[in-house]
């Protein structure tokens, strides 16, 4: 390996991003549970969030105006306002969660600061990603922190050309297999799962990664004896 | 002058974004006008957009999400929900309006392509603005598109970090006093007005801009002669 460039996902890889997210969405079935089971609510939610996906892109706000969207849809257009209000509450509410540290992440990032140039390479709304990384207190031990619009290989491949540094000089680390692992190693990177306990359903993949430049691991600091060895 | 790289502010300097902003907020004006007259309720629209702000920042996602919480206030909470989904509506339609260049861009960037690197440097969401950039046209011309969370002093210093460029070496082009000259002027840049027939509530300063590395223009063809000589 001669890696130059280490790159880390955000959520749910350096802090807790998920679980927020099903927290205000169990809140938000609450809310409407005199109109759909949770169940049937989160397919719908889910749905009307990949459809909007190409007009809204990732991150909270999105969330809230396809929360609204649902919640008139499935109610039929008789929610009232201050449900929406409600809604609306429950997103400036999720902007504004603590960070809250991965365990191991600082270890590892101490260990590999001054090894290998350390970047974030993170999805979302560009402001609720820099807020974080900068009230994580992690700001320092990157070199760069870049927000893309998606993580498919074409975003990837802009993130090395503007790093100038090659596919095999690039090494991603982070919890989702579609977006952190297959378009990296798909454009001939290095890649490492660490998987967290819970995956938003459309970041899922159903089957089995088997690549050279593959590496499954079960905690964050077991990425340091592939790379300091 | 020693200028390596030239840094295009985009809406309302590449491309025509205001009057969209300005027709949306007529509709909504349209949707409300039993509740406010237009002038109050732009009032508190403006208002609570830069109350959210720090939660937000730009960009159409923020806006739209300001509109719904405004419409509730000033409705007292009667607004009907089918009102709230014109407000949804409203932000999709503002989202996918076309890109209209403006005069002289086209030609501005041929004459400085190749002389000096030419970037971006833009607020909003980053997915618009990418969007936006790609059915422009323009994309080819430039050699990075930076999107900012915000336009200070800090965000033009880690701009030019990222650029690796010194104070005295940037050029910024653009139709805001508040966001694209005084903040580059202040840390050493060099940075030019191109004005625009309509600014932002937000955006305007009221007091005359004297620099001596300032230059007031007509139109974004008055730069040439002052990079080309």
């Amino acid at each position: 390996m001669n890696v130059k460039v280490i790159a880390f996902d955000a959520d749910d890889t350096l802090f807790i991003n998920e679980p927020y997210f099903e927290e205000t969405e169990k809140k938000f079935c609450g809310l409407m549970s005199h109109y759909l089971s949770a169940q049937s609510l989160s397919q719908e939610l889910l749905k009307t969030q990949v459809d909007n996906l190409p007009l809204y892109g990732y991150g909270i706000k999105g969330y809230v105006l396809s929360m609204i969207e649902t919640a008139i849809k499935v109610s039929d257009g008789t929610i009232s306002t201050k449900g929406i209000q409600k809604i609306t509450d429950l997103g400036k509410e999720l902007i504004q969660k603590p960070i809250e540290l991965l365990d191991g992440v600082e270890e590892t990032l101490q260990s590999l600061q001054g090894k290998y140039k350390l970047v974030v390479a993170t999805k979302g709304d560009l402001k609720d990603q820099q807020r974080k990384l900068h009230d994580s207190g992690l700001g320092p031990y990157f070199h760069h922190i870049e927000v893309m619009a998606d993580k498919q290989e074409v975003n990837y491949e802009k993130l090395l050309a503007r790093l100038e540094v090659k596919p095999e000089e690039f090494f991603m680390i982070g919890n989702s297999l579609k977006s952190d692992v297959l378009p990296v190693l798909n454009i001939g990177g290095y890649a490492v799962h660490v998987p967290f306990h819970t995956t938003w359903a459309h970041e899922r993949i159903d089957h089995e990664i088997v690549h050279p430049n593959f590496y499954a691991t079960e905690k964050i600091t077991d990425v340091l004896p592939i790379l300091l060895k």
